[in-house]
């Protein structure tokens, strides 16, 4: 049982390969619906009154548990970006924050004692405030942005030094670090607490440091990829969800849940917003992992 | 066996971390080395007069053949290149081709039935000359840069299909197939001619693609890179080395190849120039081999 904190969001892409308008979106979704092909995941967010029901249904059918998402008078968080031809880094055209502004996530008291926590990349000021509501969860893991390491450094630092897994991109952990080389910069965020540190580099693979080991993987390749939006948070969504499956927090466990945090994300940029992971079955999973183990082993 | 056609260089090289000034380079030079930890080479280049005897010296330490290196009177290829502290993509400050603008080489008779065949990164209508006076081959590499792509496309199409296996890093790939997608790239390489395409990411390892397999695997994570020059031709000689040594074209040998590969760049980037290569141990490379064992499977 995961119990997860992100954003739900109502997300406008456009990619040289199609666009969406308002489509299903937010990094508490992706995680969500990426984690439920592996556990059952409560989701802790808020969306406003214009959110479509559709969007509702398609997560229930997940099996995913919304008693903690709040609906607020207004209207859904809003993005909306557009992808160039290499896909990387989106040009962000416009964010409302709208009822997400004033999110403060109150953990319904029979969430409290979930093992496994995910704190998406909200404000550390938050995660700091859920992690107080929580009664010693088995696993923490946290996820930031760019914005939090520039806006809330010291917060952040407090999320870190709690937090069992700490996931972040490559240029965040330089960013982070003020370190250009990901070894040291693992290094460092080792020494603030946390026993795990996960570094995604998208379309190059994933690092996963703690204390005595590392362990590198590509990503799984492609011929066709539509939109990266959300790849991050379904890959920390396969991983917590399979580390949650599992009960096991070895070193083997963590790298077969990386490899399944790569399978999600390969799935995620198959398709448009949500779309490719919401239309997924279960067995392509097991399909696809089996097909990265022939395309990685030697 | 391997016969190996490329350049060798005086480099004066400038990083953060330090500087060289006419030390040992080039692409044949690199490759050489490198493979020479598997089996023997014989090196086919050019030098001037001006080439320092110690240089000379260094390579014949390492068991190389160069018998066909010829000295021509004039002063040998120089280049000048400064990275800056990412380690990307050098600023060429010089290029002197000297000698090496006038390179036509001719393969001694005793070296025609050779088995293995490297061409570097020279001009494709040497390449082509090259390969006319070898005696079938049994594997035939190449190796190419940009400035031929843009220069020389039709000769170089006719090298890429009498060769077996083509290397070229990820932007070179991109550029010869105008195909961003590197499974596309590779499937459009593959078409053309070659058995094995291997495409090389620099920091983010390397992928190789037959008609029916697709492989990849991280570089080895180094905690202080000091001068990316020669890597690739390192990687190059390592690979070829293993599969010289092996004298197996197997699936998993190729694999294997690609891994030693990995291992021979890793050792080349950790000093200045050719230094780190040239004082490399043997049982490194098994340590190594190991190591990256550990550091890619689960």
């Amino acid at each position: 049982m995961i119990l997860a904190i992100g954003s739900v969001a109502l997300d406008t892409i456009k990619t040289p390969f199609g666009r969406t308008n308002a489509s299903l979106g937010g990094s508490g979704t992706y995680f969500a619906i990426s984690a439920s092909f592996f556990t059952r995941v409560s989701l802790i967010g808020v969306i406003g009154t214009d959110f479509p029901k559709k969007y509702i249904e398609k997560m229930r059918l997940r099996n995913i548990d919304l008693t903690g998402l709040q609906i607020k008078n207004g209207r859904t968080f809003r993005w909306s970006g557009e992808y160039s031809f290499d896909l990387n880094n989106p040009k962000t055209l416009l964010t409302e924050l709208n009822v997400f502004s004033s999110f403060n996530p109150c953990i319904p008291s029979e969430f409290r004692n979930h093992p496994y926590l995910f704190l998406g990349n909200i404000d550390p000021s938050l995660q700091l405030n859920v992690l107080k509501q929580m009664n010693e969860p088995r696993l923490i893991a946290c996820d930031t942005i760019r914005y939090w390491i520039e806006k809330k450094p010291k917060e952040l630092r407090r999320v870190v030094k709690k937090a069992d897994i700490f996931f972040l991109n490559d240029s965040e952990a330089r960013e982070f670090s003020r370190e250009h080389n990901l070894k040291k910069t693992a290094r460092f965020i080792l020494s603030l607490g946390p026993r795990y540190v996960i570094i995604k580099k998208g379309e190059h693979g994933v690092l996963l440091f703690s204390k005595n080991s590392t362990f590198a993987t590509p990503a799984f390749l492609l011929e066709d990829i539509f939109d990266p939006t959300g790849a991050g948070d379904s890959f920390a969504g396969g991983f917590m969800g399979y580390i949650a499956q599992k009960k096991s927090f070895s070193e083997s466990s963590m790298r077969q849940a990386i490899v399944y945090g790569t399978i999600m994300a390969s799935y995620c940029v198959e398709g448009l917003g949500a779309r490719a992971l919401l239309s997924l079955k279960q067995n392509n999973i097991t399909r696809r992992y089996n097909e990265f183990k022939r395309f990685t082993q030697y």
